[in-house]
This record gives C-alpha cells, structure tokens and sequence, in this order.
C-alpha cells in the first residue's frame, strides 16, 4: 500500500521496541518533512553508532576509541568503582555530574530464572579487574530487583576476604513522589532504612 | 559526555516530532542492539524516503512513480473523488480497503488565522482538476474543525453551478467511545445528525 521505501522506513522503525505499527507510520511521515541536511545526520548517525561504538576494553561502557573518556581521565577517583548493569547506567550517572569514580558495566544483571547466568554478563572480565586493580570501595549500582540483588550477592562472595568497602544505592521514597502511588515494598524499605533527621 | 556517533544519532531522533531527549536516548541505545542488515536497511531507507517519494503528478499523494498506483489503477472509479488535506490521509482510507474511488490531497487545510491561505495548500493544481476531469460526486474528508470546513466552503464555492454531488464524512459518536468522554459538540453533532433506525 506504501510506496515500498516508505514501506522500508516504517518497517525500520518498528525495530525499535517500544514502537509499534501507528508510530513508526507517524515517525516515517515525519522523516518527509525534515530538511536534507538532517536526513543525511540521521541516517549516517544509525550506520555509525554501529560501526563505531564498541566497548571500552577497561570498564566495558560504550566508546568510540579504545579506551573511554572516563578510563582515560587522569582526575577520576581510580579507588571507587561503580558497578552498574549496562552502559545506560553510566551516563545517567556522568549527567549528575556529581560522582568522580570509575565505572565497570555488566552485560546485564544474573538472572536464573531467564536462563542469564554470571558468565553472560562479563563477570570474568570483571573479576580479573577486580584482581588486578586494588579498590577501596565498590558501589553497586543496579535497579532494585531480584536480578539486581543476586547480582551484587554473587559479587560480594567473590569479593570475600578482601579488604574493600562495599556499598550500595539507597533504596527508598523517590523525590517529589506522591505518597499513596508509592508500592508498598518501597515504602517498607524506606521505614527500615529511616535516617535520623539532624 | 555521550561518544560523537550516540550523540549525533540522539539528536537525529530528536528531529522526529514527539521525541525528547529521554526517548530518543532510549532509541539510539535501542539502535545499538539491532543486527547489521536491521541497521543498514533502517539507514537507507531514511535517505531512500526522501530521494525517491515525491508528489503524485495527478493527485498530489505521495509516491515513488511519476502517477501514484491508485491514479494508475483502471479499476478505480475516477467519478468519485475524495479530497483529503494530506497522503496520510490516502492511506489510511485505503487501508480500510472499501473506498473504490480517487483522491486528491491538498497541502494542508486552509486557516487564515494561521496565514495559510487556499494557494498555500495546493488548491490551483485541484481547481485545475476539477476543470479537466467531470466528477459525479467530490467528497471532503478533513478532520472536524473550523479549518476543514472552512477548506470544505471554499472549494464549494468553486463547484458551485456545476452539476456535481457534494458530501462530506459523517461526524458523530466514534465506535466503541465510552459515552461520558465525548465532547459536548461532538454529542450535539451526533444528536443533529441523528439516523432514523430502520
């Protein structure tokens, strides 16, 4: 019924998940009223992300060169590392602007029930930093789930006998949430870990 | 802080309507995990879409030919001719599959308030079609608002003396609404249009 590279662009859209049938037609139409200039961005962009983008051989987030900006930057804190379960994670933290240590990421969190276990998720190459490298706090940062427990659970046993503090995020009442959509797990968590007010 | 592909695929996203920031992260990161063939076909169609779709010669739709595949189909009743104020419009009717007529789509609808006025959006090449070919019924097919029916009165003014059959799509309640959510002048549409049950 479209013309076919129109047919081709909405079919490209629906690759991305989280987009279905009406939005990729919506987006596509949409591609027909940006300027040239933009167009040639855009799909040059798609082609070299891809092409481009491979995992820092050190901490394993994305980069374009070998090692990535935060590995190489001599004024990172190299005793704290932050271990999170995909890059993603790494630039919502990089966007606080607020934490100065390094960063390992996993390819995922373990997860026995979805058949994903520690060797899936890079756990060797974290082990042998781990090994290498002498840490004087690890921080995990993973979303509180199941996964992300048994995650930091099977880390924390390797990390047994060593001498490095290990922390994680605090879970609780998100900021500006409204109390009575709050579930009620979050809300037990954040009673057992009230702080004094000081 | 994002590596220079990410980034400019990010902002190519962003140039698509209804996509912020937090989505079109989301969709660039997406990007990454699609295989090769998804990532060059996504990437060509973009730059294809734009290359080859242009405007129908006949009824202004898009299409990747000189006449669009409704116009060059013989099977079509070329008495009938549905005006439409854009090609997404063509396809969503044809979509349905049950209208056996033509169309012509405008560039928009006129909206004077706006400054777009009836050579803004395309109403020469219709006057022009109107002229050349006899219809037996023209019907409009624009979104309910002051703009389609001030589009609708123009080109009815046109038409005037000829001997053409004009209508317009039905308004009313849409299947399946939950009647406590319709607006107060869709209901007194409906309520004015009101169908004897037979």
């Amino acid at each position: 019924m479209y013309p076919e590279s129109l047919q081709e662009l909405i079919q490209g859209f629906k690759y991305l998940p989280g987009i279905g049938e009406k939005t990729a037609e919506r987006l596509a139409f949409a591609v027909l009223d940006l300027d040239s200039e933009q167009v040639e961005l855009f799909s040059d962009s798609i082609q070299k992300v891809k092409s481009k983008i491979h995992a820092c051989k050190v901490c394993n987030t994305l980069t374009e060169d070998e090692e990535c900006s935060i590995c190489s930057d001599a004024s990172r804190n190299t005793k704290i590392l932050c271990i999170v379960e995909d890059a993603k994670s790494v630039f919502l933290f990089e966007k606080l602007g607020t934490y100065k240590g390094i960063y390992h990421v996993l390819d995922g969190l373990i997860s026995p029930l979805d058949g994903i276990n520690p060797e899936d998720i890079g756990i060797d190459k974290l082990i042998k930093r781990l090994n290498t490298k002498q840490f004087e706090e690890i921080i995990f940062a993973f979303r509180p789930s199941i996964e992300g427990e048994t995650t930091a659970l099977y880390i924390k046993q390797i990390l047994t006998g060593l001498n490095i503090k290990i922390t994680k995020l605090a879970s609780g009442v998100p900021m500006g949430a409204d109390m009575e959509y709050i579930d009620a797990l979050t809300l037990e968590r954040a009673l057992n870990d009230r702080k004094e007010v000081t």
